[in-house]
């Protein structure tokens, strides 16, 4: 992973910029000196490390709004951060630009049941956001892993997902509104609490953008009621290509589970090892298959559930007979990274997204590399998206293993292109999948995406290096612009 | 409603244009004699007319892309067309453009049951979508008004809703592909049988842009299992304001209906005369709520709807006792349109939407506006997505009527506007809304989503005229990209 040659010109203006961003916000909102930028160098994937020329730390929107216009002024980049949780490295900070944290947005605005939607700050955190409606009888349904820690904005700029996204959709399922600003100081709101507006439609166009557009200032959510109950159904199998196979036909049968994940024998150890959640040993495969809704849908849910399994070969299948148990099931699945963790040195999280009737076949595939490459792999993942996690096992201190991993991964990515899949669900693309984007778009594909990021930051300012494998003045890509009369596309430099 | 002066060198290039479409499509695909042109000179907003340079109907994606590529080397504009079903004059053809019908793409190409989601081309029905698969058990969620006709290319086009919309979204929210062709005849496929892919979201911009992007020539979309059961519940109020209160009560305690529809006094009164549903005449204000799912959560949430709508005051409560009778309740809501053209020589449907809470002020406003023009006004409308759909009723033959009609219609428009809503919930902008976009973006806002349209269709051939109140070149935009170094928005032209 390269990123571009830092700006010489951007790192002596440094002086400048700190001189800047003390005159918007109180002398303790930028932090300048190295060891306290340390805290900054990385987000979730901390293979990758770099500090930034300072960090700033604002707290209403016309502080962002002048930051921005600083910035612009003097030729700095800028990377927005919300709580650093990125797994692809969204929030990875750049020699030559300065790191915007969002950090002090952490209010809740307004609650308005009637409108069903809540009003937030970008950094608030996910869990925050249902732990504002919850004794209203509402939660907020995305709920990525890092729901503890992770905020909305960067839940905007991601996408992101989680394990009830199968039944209430990702990010962008569940947002009305949001504000932004752009470089040159711009105040944009997109949305509001109705249904969608006229005109393009900007607000899909800024979730999952990853911070190349704008910075979040407001999101506009919508809540749900919380399910009347929930029961979970633990399912063996003695073949993860049978429990791929579950997976379809359950889905096929028409029934819509709250979640459904699957572990693989190693994952299923690792738990089993770490929180003792009474998972069967001998299973080489698990799924975990959540239903919720009124008692009586629930219950014949999973029985339509349990018996679409017998004929799929599970070897067990038990019911959560108390929500303890419940919790219980989902106890092993939530420790998983962390128990992985316990029996590797390092691991690499991959995200790829499948379509789901092609899981049996690429488990099967990804098995195959796993001898080929000498590294084991252990798979946690939403089955019921068809969104993978592989975990890549390896140990950073044996030469040529993280190279190793790498390629692994890289491969594991490309056979999700390949069988009609992307290259993620929920993590974004950012530095760990840019170079891969060429395996999913062509250069006229990736030459329409970053017109549009031109539309909003000409000058790429805004987290360059994420997303797109390579940057090209935006005038290259305009040209057809100035050549009126001519055939525009084939006027536009094929990289 | 004016339309740019025509282009007399497309008018001269049409010997051209024909010439080469009959190489491109059989003779009998290319429509030029004025009497058959007449079909197509309008479509759902029948007070716009205009016969187009010539209609063709290709049938390949081949096809298309040549006529595109034709077009564009002639010059020459363009306007897609599914069934003709646009109330906002989207599919009004242009005089010195070509009508672009996608009627023979009409075939279902795939059912992936195990993906959840169907592959269909642009040109079938909303309703042939459910056909294909309704004898699987499942149906596809968006039901416009006009699902008998309209077409799967022109609702990905609008981004259309309808009754259901409430509960499982709009077009936006069920598709999870899309095949376009540019002006260039390049063939971009964005999205998949997966969740959404990384990279920025450019089906979610193609979404709803009416047909200004691209030509749509294939559809992913998801398909949903069927219901369990239905019922619905059929609300008299004396007072319109308690009939929109009733409905933000019902969305704040938590209850989701499949759908809840509002008709008023006049619209209760038209249907009546027309269909003989049972409706109580005396009511100001009719509510239908329509629950889905198992029948005990059904019977559960029909009572608690019940309960709240006897503390806002409604003065009458009837459940459907049988599938006959829920079809009954909505057999006045289905003709309404139809029972108001009985007692109006003609009306016109407006489609704003604005938050759900404050549905009450605007009725109120509303009713207090037609004292003032002297015109009357029914509304039948998806209350609970807060998409109002006034039917303004007047007389094209009455001097000035048309003209004042216009006039209340904008100013209902901007009271949508003024209250935190939009211009058009599922109608999109067309050339209806075009004029009053400015009333909710500013000049700002406009360029930007103007950028967007620049990106993929640079010499604004693809159904110039609508959506965008006034159009730009393309190079006036994209300014910011040639002097570089400069601020870029100051730069914009401010219209």
């Amino acid at each position: 992973m390269q990123m571009p040659e830092p700006d010489q010109a951007a790192i002596a203006a440094r002086p400048r910029l700190l001189e800047g961003l003390r005159r918007i916000v109180p002398a303790d909102s930028v932090i300048a000196d190295d060891a306290s930028l340390g805290a900054f160098e990385s987000d979730g994937l901390t293979a990758y490390r770099q500090r930034p020329l300072a960090t700033v730390l604002p707290e209403t929107v016309d502080q962002v709004a002048a930051i921005l216009k600083l910035c612009q002024d003097l030729g700095i980049k800028v990377v927005p951060r919300g709580a650093g949780t990125s797994l692809s490295g969204g929030a990875l900070p750049l020699a030559d630009g300065l790191l915007l944290g969002m950090a002090k947005f952490n209010r809740v605005l307004d609650i308005d049941l009637e409108n069903r939607c809540a009003v937030v700050q970008p950094g608030v955190t996910n869990l925050g956001v249902t732990q504002a409606v919850q004794d209203l009888g509402y939660y907020y349904a995305p709920d990525p892993s890092s729901q503890i820690a992770c905020t909305i904005g960067g839940n905007v700029a991601e996408n992101s997902g989680g394990v009830h996204c199968l039944k209430y959709g990702l990010t962008t399922n569940n947002i009305l509104g949001v504000e932004l600003v752009l470089m040159t100081g711009e105040v944009l709101r997109l949305g509001g609490r109705h249904l969608d507006a006229g005109g393009l439609d900007l607000m899909g166009l800024v979730c999952g953008s990853e911070g190349l557009l704008g910075v979040i200032t407001e999101v506009t959510v919508r809540i749900l009621p919380k399910p009347q109950s929930q029961a979970a159904l633990l399912l063996a199998f003695d073949a993860v290509e049978a429990a791929g196979a579950c997976v379809a036909r359950v889905i096929g049968a028409g029934i819509v589970p709250a979640g459904m994940e699957m572990m693989d024998r190693p994952a299923i150890h690792a738990a089993e090892d770490f929180v003792h959640a009474g998972y069967p040993r001998d299973a080489e495969a698990l799924l975990i298959v959540e239903l919720d809704g009124p008692e009586e849908e629930v219950a014949e849910s999973i029985a339509e559930v349990e018996a679409i399994a017998r004929t799929c070969g599970a070897t067990s299948a038990r019911v959560s007979g108390s929500e303890e148990e419940r919790l219980a099931f989902w106890a092993g699945r939530k420790a998983a990274f962390p128990a992985v963790g316990r029996i590797s040195p390092d691991y690499y999280c991959m995200d790829g997204t499948i379509p789901r009737a092609r899981l049996s076949e690429v488990l099967t595939r990804m098995n195959e590399m796993s001898a080929r490459y000498g590294l084991r792999v252990a798979n946690v993942f939403h089955a019921g998206d068809g969104n993978l996690h592989p975990l890549i096992l390896y140990d950073a201190n044996a030469p040529g293993e993280l190279e190793r991993a790498e390629a692994f991964g890289a491969e594991i990515l490309t056979l999700c292109v390949e069988v009609g899949g992307v290259l993620t669900g929920e993590h974004g693309v950012g530095v760990e999948k840019r170079d891969l984007m060429g395996t999913m778009f062509d250069a006229g594909d990736l030459a329409h995406q970053e017109r549009m990021k031109c539309a909003f930051d000409p000058d790429h300012r805004l987290n360059p290096g994420k997303m797109f494998p390579e940057l090209h003045r935006c005038a290259e890509l305009g040209r057809m612009h100035i050549h009126r009369g001519q055939m525009p596309f084939p006027d536009i430099p094929r990289f």
